[in-house]
């Protein structure tokens, strides 16, 4: 049993991750650090919560010690840096879901994110957690949880890019968001009267998730030349991620299946559709539904995913799983034995 | 362990009823029975579930056996009395979604669902299962499971009805009702482009839950002068219920506060809130959150529940547990020891 | 031609305001004051009008001059009757969106506002502008536009109050309302994330229209027991009213019918249906659509508006019209002829 | 003054035809045929336009003689060639907001709608009435109106493959539709409760009007690599085009705006933006809002049109003022003057 840090825990991730923590059957305690509310109560935040989670004060991120295992950051990127290297160093496990680790190198980083990197050393040593795909988690402490964005994009478009290298031509994503996606800010950009029965693209050619998918895209074949556009969409969660490869050649469907069917065989979160996802079937789960479609010389890949799940606190559950050798379903997913010993 | 049979289960309602039934820990096995989807396979039905539930075909309702311990009805009215009887005389327990067992006497029946009633004598010996007031559970092998509107306004009104009786001038239930309540129907009145950015009052004056709610309330104090009006609300599920109760006397908050809390005292699904419930609160859960406002001489109780949960299957499995004496919450709310020995 | 000053004109009512007022026949000019977009361009603050409107700078507040012979206020309370005295007695006429004006006397608002007026003489000589109902208009050059509950509530009221009187036992009217309702203000209240798939009553027997409603039903019957619920609806704009009134005799649905259609008769922006309005029938327009329904002793009258047109800027353009004997719908509503001679 | 005939005027798109056939200043009637509402009052089908357009009886499409000047057909495809001829044969004039004669030719038509064309030499003879685009008006009786998918994507695409032409490498539009564009039918797919809060990819790499975008493009430069990627996306109307296109150069920002500025100089409805249009913005007109986006060697182009106006009626209406050499935008877009002479 195990006991678990949250920092930044009370906003629309950090909801997901206090259930699925207090839900957790290998998690004895938790704290939540936040200081914004830092003082109120738990069930103050999180009024659906108050039959599920028991009360608790949310303390102060200054207050954050040595006393737990691990610990989730979900902070704006700039600030997890300054906790990781003290508790790396204590020996602890860090589950970073801001974007502090996620890109390879500083200078990438600083272009990026316009800010100098404190801890360029935990760039090279984290693991990108993307789960269905990294692996090697005994050899880090240290977990870069993919953006939600990136999350999607990549479970489409790796194992295209492995397969096809080359050959590709061009990989753009067209990704939609709901609007939970941009936290819960007093904005007048993000209120409903301003969001709802409409669409916006936003950050058109220069988001930073484009980055960090490029970066891992590149990983698998040279100079792909990737675009992603994002937009919001006006639901609370999910989002729909729409990937077209043109290749030089033409492509079979059966063939195209094939390479999803190998890639993700046994992975217990993605499934592989036959016709397109509809968001709907991921809302509130951990799971990446994916369909695939080849039209001559290009295919079409459609995912969804809910983004504050399976495109943050959802995979940073599982990658927790992970680095412990559990079955990285535990705690996110029921499975009918759980309940049969009460 | 035991076994049930589900009739009816393909839609809105059903989808619930069979997640709690297969993660329920004290039910082994459950077959699925309905006419229009039979032969279909369950992953088919309910694309969401395809990684939660086996796979199995949905069967012929004409196929219905004996092989079952409980069925859970959810069929339009006059379908379950068909059923019923048979099911009783062989000793099995019946909880009936649909209506034909709600109402207390055969006349009432016909008057409002303009329909002979065939089995008349149950109409008097099942229990009305609003299930944090009804009680004497082991008498009987049959539950009306009671309508969703009426579940919102009956834990509404019930306590103010027992305690101030003769003293209240008027009751009136304004309620508004994802869109689901009105089921999975190929018409063009239930579209997304008819319902979308609207509203509509639907059956003003003639809703046939007004006839049920009513018939509650007199068991606790004659002649409530009762009105219940009923709206579609564009989302897909919940019900939001705001009750005005008139009375003749000033009535203080302090004093409205410790009825509810009184007559709710250890109810698990019973949530009484200092402010108004916010729908999200209860969506997706078994809750029903309550509250009560006392302004001069009227009283304003505010509710919120999911229709397809505590207003249909998730009452109606607390209903199964309540039979059975088990936990009233086992399958519907997970508690965290649940997971404790995995 | 008349020339036309529009204070707090950029928030959802003012759109409208400046949409009509733009359109209509009858002005030359109009210009824009508001303090917290002071130096913006139209344009830039409504985006979707800038192929309709010509672009202008918004003024200051304080640059309020004597220029213009019609003024609108759309501003919280207690801001306008600040400027209201100055104009008056420059012979200007003037219209309040605000609330400053419609209570009718500085008691009633001091209790209901907690703020004390500053100009009380104008409460007494002021006309309510319920347009459908109010009359005299010559009388004056000051009118308080109602909110945007009591134009709906009263609508649905009047007729009954004005025939039944006495014999009335209770009023109780609930109402939603898109969210544009609560302004463009930066709260997390508001957000699309927090409103999204959910409602919520507020303000339950505290809000200041009930007081409002209450004052004008009086002045038809003494002592009316009205309450009024509100409701936030997850839609941009749009009200819906629920009244419920419980008589104390039977009610003949023919009769209640006669009564609605002798008061509106000829009224171009009341719409009585035979079944209850649908929200979107009015979404955009100046219209009322309200259906009657009698139930034993129960009236129900559900009434449907544009919040920010008949609830705010319509019937502030309708006023305007009023008060100088023009046809009431210039400028708001599109009659075939007016297009003839172009 | 002229006289017009509508055939299929009842679904979302004749609503909008209605409107503004009756608005239009030089139309003198019009008469509605539709063969699943013929018998219905106007009213009856559209309750929102009781107060805007005279009541009169929908017509049995078997009823259409020669009466008219100018007919619109919103059929589905394979009905209207079965009139047209006729009618062009009379010396009308035809506007068919169908797909019957979009094609170029009998056989693209055949392997597109898997129908035999029965009167293919008006494929020919016909023109593509992409307004902002299409000229010679005056040779032709016969308009195809663009598919509303073509229209934003088309707009976004053809200044770029103009200019770029055998340098483009690829071009990919994903699109996001309002459920209304699926029309009025009464299936399960389109309900409310199976639409809300969702959002899928459908006709992936089979959708009709891929065919029909790339052969236009193709007009401009031959072998463009094109993609279309359709979305139904939970608002009432709407389309939210986003196209991305992959050129073998670098980009610059201020090249691409003045390319759009020269072509769309002087087009009422074309509204170029500085940032992505928001949805919003368009709908209820006829406007198309683009926004043209550099970045390095792509080019991201976001478009946004109200699917039944811009995408079918407004244009169509629109081609009809271009037909008599009027303005286009009588009758679609109110302007100050028009009023001046009530």
């Amino acid at each position: 049993m195990i006991s678990v840090g949250i920092i930044g825990g009370t906003g629309y991730t950090g909801k997901y991750i206090v259930k699925f923590i207090n839900e957790h059957p290998n998690v004895s305690d938790f704290s939540i650090y936040a200081n914004k509310s830092a003082g109120q109560s738990l069930h103050e935040v999180f009024p659906d919560l108050v039959s599920e989670v028991e009360n608790q004060t949310v303390k102060n991120a200054e207050d954050l010690d040595l006393s737990h295992d691990v610990y989730f950051f979900a902070l704006p990127h700039g600030e997890s840096f300054k906790y990781v290297p003290m508790l790396i160093d204590a020996h602890k496990k860090v589950i970073d879901l801001g974007a502090d680790f996620r890109l390879d190198n500083a200078e990438l980083f600083l272009n990026t994110y316009k800010l100098d990197h404190t801890s360029p050393e935990f760039l090279k040593s984290k693991i990108y957690g993307l789960a269905e795909v990294a692996d090697n988690y005994e050899s880090t402490n240290l977990i870069a949880n993919p953006g939600c964005y990136p999350t999607a994009a990549l479970l489409s478009a790796i194992p295209l890019v492995k397969y096809f290298g080359e050959n590709i031509l061009s990989v753009s994503t067209v990704s939609y968001s709901g609007i939970s996606g941009a936290g819960k800010k007093a904005s007048t950009d993000l209120l409903f009267a301003e969001n709802y029965n409409s669409v916006k693209a936003y950050n058109v050619g220069t988001h930073r998730h484009e980055v960090e998918i490029a970066q891992e895209l590149n990983k698998y074949s040279n100079e792909i030349d990737y675009s992603l556009t994002t937009h919001l969409l006006p639901v609370f969660s999910g989002i729909y991620s729409t990937t077209i490869i043109h290749v030089n050649e033409n492509v079979e469907q059966e063939n195209i299946n094939s390479i999803f069917n190998q890639e993700y065989s046994g992975k217990t979160f993605i499934r592989l559709r036959q016709t397109p996802p509809e968001l709907k079937w991921v809302i509130g789960s951990n799971y990446c539904d994916i369909n695939v479609k080849a039209a001559k010389n290009k295919i079409i890949v459609t995912a969804a995913i809910d983004n504050l799940i399976k495109g943050a606190s959802g995979q940073a559950v599982q990658n927790m799983n992970k680095m412990y050798g559990w079955d990285e379903a535990l705690g996110i997913k029921i499975y009918k034995e759980e309940f049969q010993n009460v």
